[in-house]
């Protein structure tokens, strides 16, 4: 085996496993389906050719541990599951990479590098079947809300806990999964951006300085019916107007937040007739910064906004909270490091924010030092057959997370 | 029979009729029911009393005919349905303060006035039970669109042509009805005002300037969906965006305008999920204004605007009618004979246009010289039980309105 690590093969791999396990839809490796079990078994049967340890955990993660002299670990990890019709990096691209860079420190070392080197494969970080993204790593990291998950019911009616005996996991024991983390010293995770940053700065590769926190509310305007012929404009309750009223309103809150993001998904009116001024309108809001006082004031500003929208158009608001996660910020010495390896690879990087969640955000929270880096996604769409990136920014990446790897190994050594 | 309106009378004989055919819910005289049968009943049993002809009309529309010196008739017209659950007086108040002018006019000229006076219960204006207002009055005035009345179905699968023979009415003869029209030289209707112009301004009566025009449109925005975590706001194509700028133009289109009235009474979003830019967001816009100018120049405005709103956030916007129809704008003389009626009975008046459609405008669009007369609704509210007028602007209306059936035989008198 060689020393260096080999881009090609990746890109080979990504390819075989798309044969395997996708159709002319996308890819199809939906956690606890026949096809995720396939795809699961093509990387097992990789890792026979390498002198590491195979097992997967209680929840069902899959660790490839190459022994190392000390048993402080270096992770990287990934999930080869996908949504339905997704796209073919996505998650994949992840753990082929660390199956390469597991291979050069297994190549440089002998099979016996200075510290533990653990590859992982989360399980389910879609929740394309359940609905609750993160389930491998958020067991693992003790922060799976056990009750709502076993309640969890797929379309077919199968409960979750039932899904997993097929699949050899005891759902009421997944959280002993998180003794895999006992000596973590630093995570890292490789990831397609899934967003257009890169690409509209047309860098390869970015360090990722942690995933975004969330606030996400239903805000509901309530007014009040009027015939729309016979009610004068200046005495209307007009629910909509209010409503209608924070959709720029939204925009300029993202923008005095330097870096955060803003988005109304869904609008209802009721009555919903043509002939009536709206009595009820029901926007969502869903808000991510990276920063927690900003998204706190992006939230207070959205909420003072609304209320006054509403005295100015004489309707009432309210506000329910439907989610929130504080944001995850990954480690300061680590991001340098991912600078500096994307730096040296490619000439230029970027640092920037995850929007969407990963695992590394559920790794990061359980205290392990953590970092992601991201490649550039064409289009800036994910969760789709036409996610693609070019295969020179591919081997770029497998090459620049090999140095992350190195220099994360370098950084664990430190006193 | 005294040669003067008993509005007391008046009074009695709607609080009888709601006793007869309403309930706790309100008055429930939908066209084509047997309560709506039995309302008829009663009115039938009122003109016993009178020297009138009674008959029904080809489309169901009941005639009261008082014979006059002259063949050339003064219309005296309202509308016993309602909708479910409606107002105590919407359309009833009209049918029975005719009832008592004809009594006035029988008695003071013993039977034989110098012209034809013909008090017209129109059948089904609410258009409750199959959807469709104006049933009578536009079969009447020619106007009525066969081949959509024919397909009429109601909640129970019932086609309107067989709902309408279980009343011993053909359907396909009722624009026969249209003969009664012949020798109609005025049209005068009394209506609640169903908004709250008059009651804002503390009058009791006010004199219809016309039925206003409507413009009816869907409005769609065609962006795209971007995740909301990973999509920086600057690259966003965000239908909702341009959709709630809608929201608050309208409300300076319609103040523009002077005097007409815009209305956004529905909102749906694509694909409506919290974490995703909206990718299609639909709106209807209802325009209306007594000025054709004015309303053609109200639908050009939200026009150029939603191009606007649409270029500024790089997304694409369609347009699709529901429905037209032009501003019917009453008679300049009875106008002011009704003007002149208000102000003699309680002091002030106040001309202003109506929102709703009554059968007025299709009686004004058969070429009928034809003014309305508004008496002040409680709430500005109708078509719910809580609709009320206080009995004194009821006796107000009764005498008023009595005086303009005056003022129009004589204008009908004039060479």
């Amino acid at each position: 085996m060689s020393a260096a690590v080999n881009p090609e093969r990746t890109i080979s791999e990504l390819k075989e496993l798309r044969a395997l396990t996708g159709d002319e839809n996308g890819a199809q490796r939906v956690a606890f389906t026949p096809t995720w079990a396939k795809a699961r078994a093509f990387l097992r049967n990789k890792l026979d050719d390498l002198p590491v340890e195979v097992h997967n955990d209680a929840a069902g993660n899959t660790w490839a541990t190459l022994r190392g002299a000390s048993e402080k670990a270096l992770l990287i990890g990934g999930h080869f599951d996908s949504v339905p019709n997704g796209g073919w990096l996505d998650g994949c691209f992840n753990v082929l990479a660390g199956l390469e860079v597991l291979r050069r420190i297994a190549a440089q070392y002998d099979g016996k590098p200075p510290f533990t080197i653990r590859l992982v494969d989360w399980a389910d970080e879609e929740g394309a079947r359940f609905g609750k993204s993160l389930f491998g790593s958020s067991a693992c990291s003790g922060n799976l809300d056990m009750d709502e998950a076993r309640a969890l019911v797929d379309k077919a009616g199968i409960r979750l806990p039932d899904a997993l005996r097929e699949h050899g996991i005891d759902f009421e024991r997944v959280k002993e999964s998180g003794q895999e983390l006992a000596h973590a010293a630093a995570y890292l995770e490789l990831h397609i951006e899934q967003g257009p940053v890169l690409l509209d700065l047309n860098l390869p590769l970015g360090a990722v300085l942690g995933t975004f926190g969330v606030e996400r509310h239903a805000i509901t305007f309530h007014g009040q019916a009027a015939h729309s012929g016979s009610t004068p404009m200046n005495r209307r309750k007009d629910a909509f107007l209010a409503a209608g009223k924070m959709a720029a309103e939204i925009y300029r809150i993202a923008e005095a937040s330097k870096g955060g993001v803003c988005t109304i998904g869904s609008c209802t009116t009721k009555p919903g007739i043509v002939t009536s001024v709206v009595e009820e309108c029901r926007i969502t809001l869903d808000q991510r910064h990276l920063d927690p006082a900003a998204l706190a004031q992006m939230y207070a500003q959205a909420r003072e906004a609304s209320e006054r929208f509403a005295a100015e158009g004489g309707v009432r608001v309210s506000w329910e909270r439907l989610w929130h996660i504080a944001p995850r910020p990954f480690h300061d010495e680590l991001i340098t490091a991912c600078d500096d390896s994307i730096r040296e690879t490619c000439g230029q990087s970027l640092r920037l924010p995850s929007g969407p969640l990963h695992d590394a955000a559920e790794v990061a929270r359980a205290g392990v030092p953590t970092v992601m880096m991201f490649v550039q996604s064409l289009h800036g769409i994910s969760h789709n057959k036409i996610e693609d990136t070019k295969e020179e920014h591919l081997a770029l990446a497998v090459r620049a997370f090999d140095k992350l790897a190195d220099k994360a190994l370098g950084w664990i050594a430190k006193p």
